[in-house]
């Protein structure tokens, strides 16, 4: 941390300790100290330095391992073991790499504002090629211009410096689909970008199929419908900044969108995914709710208000959301799909999901962050939409013997019953726990020494049966300073290990999702 | 390592012993395995797996650091410490980077044998951007499109796949130079390949002075004449594979070869750099003798020969080469020189050099290496090319204290008078020793817990003072398996450690050597 940068006026260790802890009231009167930075001439850009404290935004730099930023070629990866020959497509992956450190009075903002960095493996008959881009949107072009970060706290714009005033504020850094022949880049504060699969050029910085998208943000977890190869997407605070609207549309195999209807929301909160079964959505509000207050204090758009109840909303797919009712239940904190399916009206979903907060750094309202209220179980909801009267869901916690998170499933499966459930097992057992839901019995897929992030199944072929494949993801070598393999398990047998690793020479970028795409479905990804 | 590649009929534990400490007898024969290969379709490319053997070619693979292959842009490197916002330039350096793995019967060969790798360092007003690019020439791009190693040993074409049989065989990977406005790279035994200075796209695989450059081949290490700004360069090997010939040129600032003079010297041997003085051109001719039975074998180019006496050939500048005089002395092994001139017919060079064979990977015919003897220390040779009778040059070890490789100094002072060299120190207290010829003295710059590649000498401004300015070259923590740090000493202080870092996220390809360009030499460099 070199003191160019550091705030004359700001103890910025105290201001964290604020940003963490505090509420918006802390905060009160930081958001001014964009302006003074815009009077310096871009020639001046700070020389770059990330904080040393861990807890702030890109803190410890690039020798913790906290930012990456190098775009990178890889061809020919080192493999080792044996990479089926037959396994042909893409593994992406994307996750937050800061672009810049924060101006001093922002380095409190939260990892989830790192720029998205784009990362693919290209397999093709036991190779394997390694690509890595940033998407190179609105907000990444102007902070390259300038050598500096130009945004402030997490989606909130009035923390922005005014060069980049009203610009598309999107990070696109969460998930990615490969649909109708385009990678999808998400972000849910704002529409997709669309990158060239195989080149990872930004095609498109506010992809909105063919202007057909009313949102004007987008959910990082859309869903497909394999009987039709249909996309469908919701987007929240869908019709302006702190809106309680939600869009939600349904697109053909071809990108066409040709049903979107909107609806209200009890009150702005994230809604980081949803659930699509053959007949119904099923949007779920969490309590971590929007909070203007504390953004017109300069501090993050959420805060945890666990006085709030959570919502299912369900209504039917292709109607004109008149139908939508909000059901409320246990207050838990749920965040990613397994899977979901409805039998008639009786709807059932499986998420993973804790009692409190599972995000420590969006401020709590009433309580100090509770990692064991925090901790994430498979909760599986069920709901029967028949019932006029009825307006509670029921919550059961399956398989409680596994804690984890980022739960998955065989991405051919969604919206319809499922058998196989993944789940990333947080704690010391740490790996990627095989969720039989039919025999009602679990595997762990782990290596020693590494620590491994989100797996993504990939089915043996484009029609093998449900979950007959592999998992794969990457590993972290924890006595090589983070150096990564990308581990393929056969998820036939786990308990034999990696059948294949990609040995990389460094650690990779890091990620939050991971997305798996057949060669068939990628235009030109097999020409001579 | 996967048994894919694992030849049938060969120990290969057992073959590298033999070549790492045999004659060219322990290999007859085995040059054969190359056939086998070329009946494989390209689509049947071995899976890529590095031996785990670290004495391997690109043994121990990316996760030993052996190897890396890949190509990065990192924008705005992270700087600690104050970057002087006056430097304006780029710190280039290369190296042997294995693209693929070596058919097993090759896999003895030696490291110097990967392909070159470039990586450049561009600093201005602060700020860092870094990029990475393989030199693309032939050997590059007909092994990239098969997905394998075509080349098998070191400079020995008969080991070769015959699908690239009279393709140029150079690397690319030792040293680099700009000069006329053009990246220069360049492998002894053959033509520089030119790369564009920013981009570092390949523009001519194969660069001969517009068709001037005579030799077939050109040093690693070409010298600048400071008074005019011409570059004066040589090859060896010139005519042709293992001829005794010896190509001498000189080009003028604009790169038009005006003076070329071939001469021939006593015996076909590794030449690795020369000195060039005002008046004279210097070479020097090691026992590490070219051997054709062992290339017959299958084996290296070289071969270490203390029976054979080396040679300091001195000529003058711009004749034709009939005044060449080879003179002997103490057999010293040296290798690079780190200034010489002339006063009159009386010449000094001083060079590093042990009193054997510096480099143990090529087998020694007499006697089992010995690394005690092959420890480098500066070597002062002096002789007066003014008398008739005198065929011998004197030498004396000068800083007997100091213990090291990869001599440099202040390279504006090529061909003059010189008072600074710098010197990487081997042994416990390593670092870079900045030599005071004029004084007597010494200083070391080192960074605890770092190991260091060659230094590179930065002037503070254009037409500093011989050696003001900054030491710069690449550091390896070794706490963090290796992650790089480019290191910036300021040479009017080096006690005070770095006065600046840039932090990379990984340990960074490896290097030979380094040379720093000033922008106003680039074009470009500074294009709005």
């Amino acid at each position: 941390m070199s003191d160019i940068i550091k705030g004359p006026q700001l103890d910025r260790r105290g201001f964290m300790g604020a940003t963490t802890l505090g509420t918006g009231a802390a905060l009160i009167g930081l958001g001014a100290g964009s302006t003074a930075l815009a009077q310096e001439a871009p020639s001046a850009a700070p020389q770059v330095d990330f904080p040393d404290e861990r807890g702030a935004f890109g803190g410890g730099g690039s020798a913790a391992g906290a930012v990456n930023r190098t775009e990178m070629d890889l061809f020919d990866c080192e493999v080792e073991g044996h990479l089926p020959t037959d396994l042909d497509g893409v593994f992406y992956r994307v996750g937050p790499d800061p672009q810049y450190p924060k101006s001093p009075e922002y380095a409190g903002d939260i990892p989830f504002d790192g720029e998205g960095h784009v990362s693919m493996f290209r397999i093709n008959n036991g190779h394997v090629d390694y690509r890595t881009r940033y998407a190179r949107n609105a907000r990444w072009k102007a902070q390259h211009a300038a050598r500096r970060s130009l945004f402030g706290m997490y989606r909130n714009p009035s923390t922005d410096d005014p060069s980049v005033a009203g610009l598309n504020r999107g990070t696109a850094n969460t998930q990615l689909f490969l649909h109708h022949g385009k990678l999808l880049v998400f972000k849910e504060d704002s529409p997709p970008v669309y990158m060239d699969p195989l080149t990872l050029d930004t095609m498109d910085e506010e992809y909105t199929f063919g202007g057909k998208l009313e949102s004007q943000t987008h959910t990082a977890h859309p869903k497909v419908d394999p009987m039709t190869g249909g996309l469908i997407g919701f987007g929240y605070e869908a019709t302006g900044f702190l809106s309680k609207d939600i869009n939600v549309y349904e697109a053909d195999r071809a990108g066409n969108i040709f049903w979107s209807v909107t609806v209200a929301a009890p009150y702005a909160g994230m809604m980081h995914d949803f659930c699509v079964t053959q007949d119904y959505i099923v949007l779920y509000l969490t309590n971590m709710a929007a909070d203007a207050a504390q953004i017109a204090a300069g501090g993050v758009h959420f805060r945890y208000d666990s006085s709030l109840p959570t919502y299912l909303g369900v209504m039917r797919r292709g109607g004109d959301g008149r139908d939508l009712k909000w059901f409320t239940g246990p207050n838990l904190f749920c965040t990613h799909v397994m899977g979901g399916w409805n039998e008639g009206t009786k709807i059932t979903v499986d998420w993973d999901g804790g009692e409190g907060n599972q995000f420590p750094f969006f401020p709590s309202l009433h309580e100090p962050w509770d990692p064991v209220k925090g901790t994430g179980y498979i909760r599986r909801f069920t709901v029967d939409v028949g019932s006029r009267t009825n307006d509670r869901f029921q919550s059961e916690t399956i398989f409680p013997e596994i804690q984890g998170v980022l739960s998955r499933q065989d991405d051919r499966f969604h919206t319809l019953p499922y058998r196989w459930g993944y789940l990333q097992v947080t704690g010391p057992n740490g790996g990627w726990a095989l969720i039989d839901h039919r025999e009602g019995t679990s595997k762990i897929a782990s290596v020693a020494g590494y620590s491994l992030s989100e797996m993504t199944f990939v089915p043996r072929s484009k029609n093998a049966e449900e979950g007959d494949g592999y998992l794969i993801g990457l590993g972290s070598s924890m006595a090589e300073a983070g150096r990564s393999d990308l581990m393929l398990f056969d998820t036939s047998d786990v308990d034999a290990g990696p059948v294949a690793r990609v040995k990389m020479p460094f650690r990779c970028v890091g990620q939050v999702h991971g997305f798996w795409a057949d060669a068939s479905d990628i235009p030109g990804a097999n020409a001579a």
